[in-house]
């Protein structure tokens, strides 16, 4: 048994089965958007993105969270590496991979996207941040920009000559963005004054390119207060004034701890202290919310996507260590002249790692599953398709954002746990995935917001379209599944859990519709933990199907297929029995957090 | 409502519920050992260590946080807050407390021990790691040192002159002691010569005392391989010769950099570089680990209670700042001129403050619980009582010190997302203490270990004697419970519960019995989860009696006993449920990671 010595980050075996078995990520280049590209562009793609994330990121890991940005005499410090770093994804292209090639992208699916950032977010999360938001700016300037704002902003935002940022955030508006209270006047010129403090803006300011420009949301004079008053700005550290670049009065106010992340720095922003901040319009004013949210699929798919990633490195991390670290003798062993095995050969500790692969490798099904659905929405044949893309993606975005997250930080602690008390020390790298993990819960919109979306909107959404697209996807799988020889109570017990579900949502969404909305969203965590355990067993179910074809076919990789059904077996034998008493809960009317009052606590 | 504006660290009011409601611990005071004892002189205690822990250790934990201990030319300095702390809990009398008269204790019942050390381990854990440490050392050296190893070292350890250290694990030998090789070679004078390598040392060296004495597992020469080889060795860190101390040759070999507990150092210590180590042996020869795991069930209530008090601080931290943090409105306001509410108006937040109260006040529960039978499985009125409670005691040690440390974790994870963005930062204290947590499920034998201790051998033992003294005791709680008026659901699904664990106990023992060992502990680590959710329903089935007979007396502090029966309710709604999913888990002999082999991952 020869095995890998160094960190893969993601299984790449895993990774085209999930693209070409599990699925068949050439049948996207049927779509005119991706007419140019093939299996062979993708592998050409992946392929460079792994050596990137492999050879040149991955070393730039520990050193980028050991010495964090500084703040001097009103500028952040990065670390010097970001210099060479931030350059090499620019020029793999993947900025504007997924765009059109008018604004200089490749047109290739998200779903490739997605899968070769994975590698890049593995490797070294905050590098990869600065893309990452610098992207979603460029994508709102691309979709709601005047041409001068794309020609200005946009261009240099793809071209990696720039970076942005979204700020949405201030002091007083987390989660309640209802709250915005940064303000826009008019000015003679077309553009507008800005005003206000924004919070964890993250590479809100930096020192490798010569310029941020902040999506910025703030509240135009006059507008009314609540979400329909604000409207989104285009606010560049520098602007442009005749031939020259100033300074645009964006002072970086402080820089927040954080406790990890910590190649990229957390600013809190002032606008305007002299009055001299120009900020530009983009799209609709009073739109500010909608235009932003409808990038929100997106940015929360890129949320999902770190947490994989994040738990990924981590459990191959621990995989690596189980199959080195010797301790111990099997329960059967009790001479201690014998030699100690590797804790691997121990059942928890297996228990530990298949726990790890069936969360990291289930969550990365589902946000493959997402970003085709995202593609599918944008760039599907017909009408129809799109718009039952849509619904699925809609529906999904929530539960692939939260349950990497969630689950991820305890794949995460589990890392850490394999590694004992080597692993509560910097020493090791599972801690450092931990600290980066937890963010994942909160920042795109809180889990307990997902929950709420999830409840209160997604799975109500079109009368029931989005869930009944939902539950025709689950079934095909169903059927595929069976037809692959897959145990028959898998596909039986999935089957009924999604009837429990459909079953309640009716119900819960019949108490909304008489008025009780309260009553509705009671469980709305729990509901989001039991769609979770739902979905991800519909990608293990899918998982599975694809694996016993590959069985099927014969041939290499036996032990690959092997490890698939056992993952899938111990999310349908372990997990999936929870479905029931989650059903019971949700539908219990249970009310003690309801009931509890401040002063019981 | 007038709240409390700093952070109580643990409720007192909650402290008081547990000592003389639940239970009566003036009853104890009938033991003749407590005779001297009342409720005045437990009051006494834990007024001043409440007021200790608030006043003085409290603000010493973030710095203690933030400037760790640091090695320079062979030596550890700690923190210069360590040289006023330490002495102040000596002076407390809280080094010696449990122990007796004769050895200047105070002869206090170690169920008020516990809860008093909980204020101070929740206020700053390494600081009251030192003690808690020494007390260890010296508690086996009084039970088993020569009158002159208690003259020489116990002494000093209980008087605070010295600190002391437990040193067992190696680097090649962590959760697995039979691999210690640290060797003994006996001395013309009488003691012995050590030489050996021991890593993740707590307290190994600081330098705010004169002294450290290290109770050392070490092989004698010619001892057999495997644990019954070892024997126990105090090895000072200076040693007397003649009038004068000289090094006794202990080297710090190293510093880990730990992600939490970073008030007191975690280090590699070398024994005999220069050959000139010189230690005493301990009780006898070949009974080392025996010795060591008679002390057992104390260290390991002490590390559940590090795990309570942690989850506790943050709970309180979160619980402060959900009652002043403006944020949204509840969901029945759509007005956004309307002003925010405190987030604790939100159900959600609620939720999470819930359960962690539900996991805090209950993980206290199974806490007094614990070392009330420790108190009496030492000092009952008869052997009959006394054995009863070590039965109990020796069942409930692996779940006292594993829910709260994996639950607890959860806990403070949440205190993490009810402060958002800002708990993410280190300008907070939430992420403080979710890194201290994480060390609890690692130590004093990892989560994996206490499975295979309460499945492997505590259920199991006496043929079935422990876990019939456990029914009983959960027995009359129910019988109370009834009598109190406690809604009769809960009351009989805690006896269904209860009954499912004994049946399935039974049909695992069997198995083992008839030489399926394997069989037997393939699901451990769910046997461990379910039996604390037994545990912990028992636990607030208790709290739930003594809350309504609260109720029906009358009177003040209404608020209090509605909160404690929410927190049972949603205990009994919300965990207790997972009882029969997990029976049949642990009955189904799923084997995913049984066969899951290394090369299938």
């Amino acid at each position: 048994m020869s095995l890998p010595r160094t960190n893969p980050l993601l299984n790449d075996r895993d990774v085209d089965f999930q693209l070409y078995e599990v699925r068949d990520a050439t049948w996207l280049c049927t779509l005119p958007t991706f007419a140019e590209h093939s299996r062979e562009t993708f592998s050409l793609l992946l392929d460079s993105t792994r050596r990137l994330a492999r050879e040149v990121f991955y070393p730039t890991y520990r050193p980028m969270d050991s010495e964090p940005p500084v703040l001097r005499e009103g500028r952040v410090h990065v670390h010097p590496l970001m210099r060479k770093l931030y350059p090499q994804m620019v020029e793999l292209g993947l900025a504007a991979a997924t765009r059109p090639v008018e604004v200089g992208g490749q047109q290739l699916p998200l779903t490739v996207h997605s899968v070769a950032s994975a590698y890049l977010m593995a490797a070294n999360l905050s590098a990869y941040a600065y893309l990452g938001l610098s992207l979603g700016a460029a994508h709102l300037l691309e979709a709601f920009g005047s041409p001068w704002l794309r020609d200005t902003f946009m261009s240099r935002l793809y071209s990696g000559e720039w970076t942005g940022t979204m700020a949405l955030t201030e002091p007083q508006a987390g989660s309640s963005l209802a709250d915005v209270r940064t303000r826009a006047s008019p000015a003679p010129d077309g553009s507008w004054r800005i005003s206000g403090s924004k919070i964890f803006i993250s590479g809100g300011d930096q020192d490798f390119t010569e310029n941020v420009v902040h999506l910025t949301l703030a509240r135009p004079e006059g507008a009314p207060p609540g979400t329909r008053g604000l409207s989104l700005f285009a606010v560049p550290a520098r602007r442009p004034e005749g031939e020259r670049w100033v300074d645009n009065d964006v002072r970086v106010a402080g820089l927040i701890h954080k406790i990890g992340w910590k190649g990229i720095p957390s600013l809190a922003l002032n606008y305007g202290e002299r009055g001299d901040c120009h900020g530009w319009l983009v799209g609709e004013p009073g739109r500010g919310l909608t235009q932003m949210f409808q990038m929100m699929n997106e940015a929360r798919i890129m949320v999902g996507l770190n947490a994989v990633a994040t738990a990924s490195a981590a459990y191959h991390e621990a995989l690596l260590y189980a199959q080195e670290r010797p301790q111990g003798r099997p329960a059967s062993v009790r001479d201690a002249a014998q030699p100690q095995c590797f804790i691997i050969e121990h059942p928890d500790v297996r228990r530990m790692l298949l726990r790890q692969k069936a969360i990291v490798e289930g969550g990365l099904g589902l946000l493959v599953e997402a970003s085709w659905q995202a593609d599918v929405a944008e760039h599907g044949h017909s009408e129809e398709q799109r718009a039952r893309a849509r619904w699925v993606l809609d529906l999904l975005t929530p539960v692939a954002k939260t349950f990497p997250a969630e689950k991820g930080f305890e794949a995460n602690a589990l890392a850490v746990q394999i590694h004992g008390g080597y692993g509560y020390s910097s020493e090791y790298l599972p801690e450092a995935w931990l600290r980066d993990q937890k963010l994942n819960t909160i920042h795109e919109g809180t889990s307990g917001i997902q929950g709420l979306d999830l409840l209160g909107r997604k799975v109500m959404a079109g009368g029931g379209e989005a869930l009944k697209a939902f539950a025709q996807e689950v079934g095909s799988t169903v059927e595929r599944a069976r037809r692959a020889g897959v145990d028959p109570k898998w596909c039986e017990e999935l089957g009924r859990a999604l009837g429990e579900v459909v079953a309640l949502t009716g119900e819960l969404g019949a108490a909304g519709a008489t008025g009780q909305v309260e009553r509705m969203l009671m469980h709305s965590a729990d509901y989001l933990e039991l769609f979770s355990v739902l979905a991800v067993a519909w990608q293990w179910l899918a998982q599975a199907a694809a694996a016993s074809e590959g069985l099927a076919r014969g041939g290499e990789g036996r032990d690959f297929y092997d490890g698939k059904l056992l993952a899938a077996q111990y999310w349908f034998h372990t997990e999936l029995p929870r479905v029931g008493p989650l059903v019971a809960l949700c539908r219990s009317g249970e009310d003690s957090y309801v009931r509890m009052r401040p002063e019981f606590f």
